[in-house]
């Protein structure tokens, strides 16, 4: 240790931990903000084999095992590669203040510095609800606003549940890899305070090749049902695997490892888990099921005492029974079907799963259930088909999923009513690039892309009224909103909304070849080849690291203001619950 | 009126108003919200000639001669047509509360509604600094923060001055003649709380076919002078008579009327007035002069009193004299340049105009200026480059210039200290639809397109760290941040940085021709072709609609939450210095 003390008193931290070849990792990583009380796995990973007795890891200068209250686990030999690693599984720190953990092999050493924090007061909340509208840009929601509302002489009709939120800040959403992240480690920021790597939920992403045993952070799921007994919710329209949902409770390096998410679902001890899906939860050799084996997961909740809906009357039914506590609603085999689908278009896989619920069916239903909990609740609600709508360049598509978030959000700000006792947010995970540039008048001359109106030749769009659930009910209309994504792939433009079923701007030439235009599109009326800005092995458009636009209100969401960072969404929840005191 | 009465009595107001042929035009428009005591011009306009006595115009029943204590003006026949208009100038209202504005021919009526408001308290704020950062999307502060701040494993080292201001709002730009404003219309909005036409300061969109004669409604600049005695300062780093700048005192339909907005300017009685445009100064013939007559513009401003500087030293010297109560700063016959051509590239005019001030000079010598004024000031600050970097989809020049803004801000925050009597409001007047959605990798193989990394195949840019000033001292890295702009015309992308001067995407082919891809970047290495999805006659990228971000500081700033309409952003400034009472 004298040789890395040395090196420490003259170089910055940050120098330190990055050193490059011959040093070690260690996770949590350098700047973690760690709640007291909530278990994490440390992990070292030394770059070269080292006898356990040169191996040396310290907490603010006292071994490792006794601040932790027992040794790490020494791997010599971590996936029978030549390098060891130390892992000490389910460890926590209940004193606020400053850690810094060294890591020597004694030759090189290795330290992160560690803020653990706890709530400055006692518990405010008794819910904490958390709206994420994935994907879902400043352009998702000013079209939601303009399609759903009516703008007349640049004044709007009326305003979104949205905006009307008192408050509000920025988020930033990069990942300890990459300054773009997934959805995957978005929502586990959200849900874990820590940052990681896209593709990871729960996990910090370490070189682990198993990628269940990667070291694991927890989930404010977990600490709330641990410290207060309360009821946890998930509510998408999404595989309920997918990452949004799955970042509430699961531990994987892999999000697409959702035969093990199913899995962890059922240990998670969620009280209402409402979404698509049901493929992985279906036994082998039923139609449609994604399993390797016989197993029924359905079954396997119903043992724990889950009462099931699979439709949206069975769904109403079941939640409106004061004796259900716990609640699995499966409504698809895979995702949902977007809000113009499921009630204009018909289309997608509308005419096979005819009675799909919708998402503020689904929030109302997890309301009531999980409203039977006396020590409260935490319920997490995607709007998940804004980003996969998004993906595609289908941006009607990706604004009706707006309106339908926003639909949600009113059910729960009405449920709160006068309350004052839930905390409220809403916010994207990530961002898409997309700005709404003109309007597209079929009655110009021209070209398509000369019919497009800017400025003052936009005027206003002519969708029709919004009816009674808040959406136009044509969306195809004369004078439309135009549109234009920041990133995609070469795809035809035809100006026109998708009437047919979700775009698919590219399709793949060859197995393993380049993404070109789906010619499907080739010969629509003014149809254009556009050539991307994307690699051409993207199929679609990408996520962008544009900061997101966080909304909030309820006891503790004055946390919210400025420019916060995602991981900062984890504290004020668990502030406003009064968590690690 | 009988008819009228029946059907008011039946049709919403909304339908009314808009009644097409036929009907009559009221402005000030339909939900117009005017400050009570703020002077306006009532104009009425009938599709016909009518005869004097059949004419009547009412405000909540009374004839309007008696409410204005005088008659309008009867035109019979407007710029010699065949239709009658009737015209009050510089009216006022003095008591808040609902007034319904009816005018009828004696067979047609239309009426208009109007919110007259006054500050609920008494004035809170001494001074109020308003800073545009013209046409900023979320993505030029974004990418501001990553390379002014840096970004290691997702989490900023540092936060821009704009992100720890502790209020935000989401706010609507549209005009009342379309979705998409310009930047004449969006800052018209916030120097007088009225929604107007694109291409209009200070006037609503009349049928007048003179510029000047458009029915007027007064800045906020004007009333504070009236009013309060308060000083009004105008700084930008654009030509002073672009719309931005010329929005706080000019009243025009035409925002290129650049000599008469320079002749409004000498009326204005700003006090400092700083930035580009001399050529509308200088007598014709001398080099560079717009001007068509021998009149010498600076020569008038110096006879009212006006201390004068044309470069950096000058004006710092002049601005500490403290005899200085009155000052005009021209630094440029144009526009002055970015950040990155003044500090780095030395492009643009930088070679004829080496001794340009920064905007954070310019800033700090208004603030010293004005701070004499006892009664306090109103300042707008625009960094105006941003916006025409983004036009011709110039994202480097765009994020140097967004740091600029935040450093100007910067000062003006380390000036209100902690006086807890200034306003300081930071947003866009419009935004630009960008993403930034991967990093660009010049080590890696294939076309240039292959080489943007999405994902974790982003990691993170290499740009050096920021240098004193705030910039990273070269953009032209091997590992740089990769934007896509939402709208453009057909042009070549290069995936790097314009080190040769300003991107100039498309040029017009023959004149009135349309606008073609600029062949001088066609061989440059990796370029390619981009279709643009704008109409043939767009030279460059165009603005959105999508909502900018407000934040604000300081007394009367707790106004801004949630969504707001553009014109809230007049109301509350006019709110916290205690105006309408």
């Amino acid at each position: 240790m004298r040789r890395s003390n040395l090196i420490q008193a003259f170089l910055p931290l940050a120098v330190l931990w990055s050193l490059p070849a011959g040093a070690q990792t260690i996770y949590p990583i350098n700047r973690a903000e760690i709640l007291a009380g909530a278990h994490f796995d440390l992990k070292v990973e030394f770059p070269g084999v080292v006898a356990t007795d040169r191996l040396r890891v310290t907490v603010n200068g006292r071994p490792a095992a006794d601040v932790f209250g027992r040794a790490p686990d020494y791997i010599e030999r971590e996936d029978g590669q030549a390098a060891s690693s130390v892992m000490l599984r389910d460890a926590a720190l209940t004193a606020p203040g400053v850690y810094t953990v060294a890591a020597s092999d004694g030759e090189h050493s290795a330290s992160v510095t560690w803020e653990v924090y706890a709530a400055p007061t006692a518990r405010r909340a008794r819910n904490v609800i958390l709206f994420v509208g994935d994907g879902m840009a400043v352009a998702n929601v000013t079209a939601a606003r303009i399609l759903s509302r009516g703008i007349e002489q640049g004044r709007y009709r009326g305003t979104l549940a949205m905006d009307t939120l008192p408050q509000m800040a920025m988020v930033g959403t990069s990942g300890s890899d990459s300054i773009i992240t997934d959805s995957a480690n978005a929502a586990h920021a959200y849900n874990t305070g820590h940052k990681s790597a896209v593709n990871a939920l729960g996990v910090y992403a370490s070189r682990a090749r198993d990628s269940l045993a990667h070291p694991r952070v927890e989930t404010l799921g977990s600490i709330v049902q641990r410290d207060l007994g309360m009821a946890v919710g998930i509510v998408t329209n999404t595989e309920i695997q997918d990452a949004t949902p799955a970042a509430v409770f699961a531990h994987t390096r892999r999000r697409a490892d959702y035969l093990p998410i199913t899995d962890q679902m059922l240990e998670s001890g969620a009280s209402v888990i409402l979404g698509g899906g049901s493929a992985s939860f279906l036994p082998q050799g039923t139609p449609g099921s994604r399993r390797r084996d016989g197993r029924n997961m359905i079954d396997a909740f119903r043992q724990q005492g889950y009462a099931f809906a699979d439709a949206g009357e069975s769904l109403a039914s079941v939640a409106a029974d004061p004796n259900t506590t716990k609640l699995l609603g499966l409504f698809n085999l895979g995702n949902m079907d977007t809000a113009l689908d499921r009630f204009y278009l018909r289309q997608g896989t509308v005419s096979r799963f005819p009675n799909q619920p919708d998402l503020t069916e689904q929030t109302r239903a997890a309301l009531q259930v999980l409203s039977r909990n006396p020590a409260g609740f935490f319920l997490m609600v995607e709007s998940g088909l804004i980003d996969k709508a998004n993906h595609p360049l289908d941006f009607e598509r990706s604004v009706y999923d707006t309106i339908l978030l926003d639909n949600s959000l009113k059910v729960a700000l009405d449920w709160a009513g006068n309350r004052n006792d839930t905390m409220i947010i809403v916010v994207p995970d990530h961002t898409q690039g997309i700005g709404i540039y003109g309007v597209v008048d079929d009655s110009r001359p021209g070209e398509m892309r000369d019919r497009v109106g800017t400025y003052a030749e936009a005027g206003f769009p002519n969708y029709p009224a919004a009816d009674a659930r808040g959406y136009p009910p044509s969306v195809d209309v004369s004078r439309r909103l135009t549109a234009g994504y920041a990133a995609f792939p070469d795809y035809y433009e035809t100006f026109r909304p998708h009437l047919e079923g979700q775009n698919v701007p590219a399709v793949q030439q060859g197995s393993g070849g380049p993404y070109v235009a789906n010619p499907i599109y080739r010969d629509q009326p003014g149809a254009m080849l556009r050539l991307g800005n994307l690699p051409r092995d993207a199929s679609t458009g990408v996520h962008t690291v544009d900061d997101g636009v966080l909304r909030a209100t309820g006891p503790g969401s004055e946390r919210f203001h400025g420019f916060i960072d995602n991981t900062l969404v984890f504290r004020a929840m668990a502030e406003a619950l009064g968590l690690g005191r």
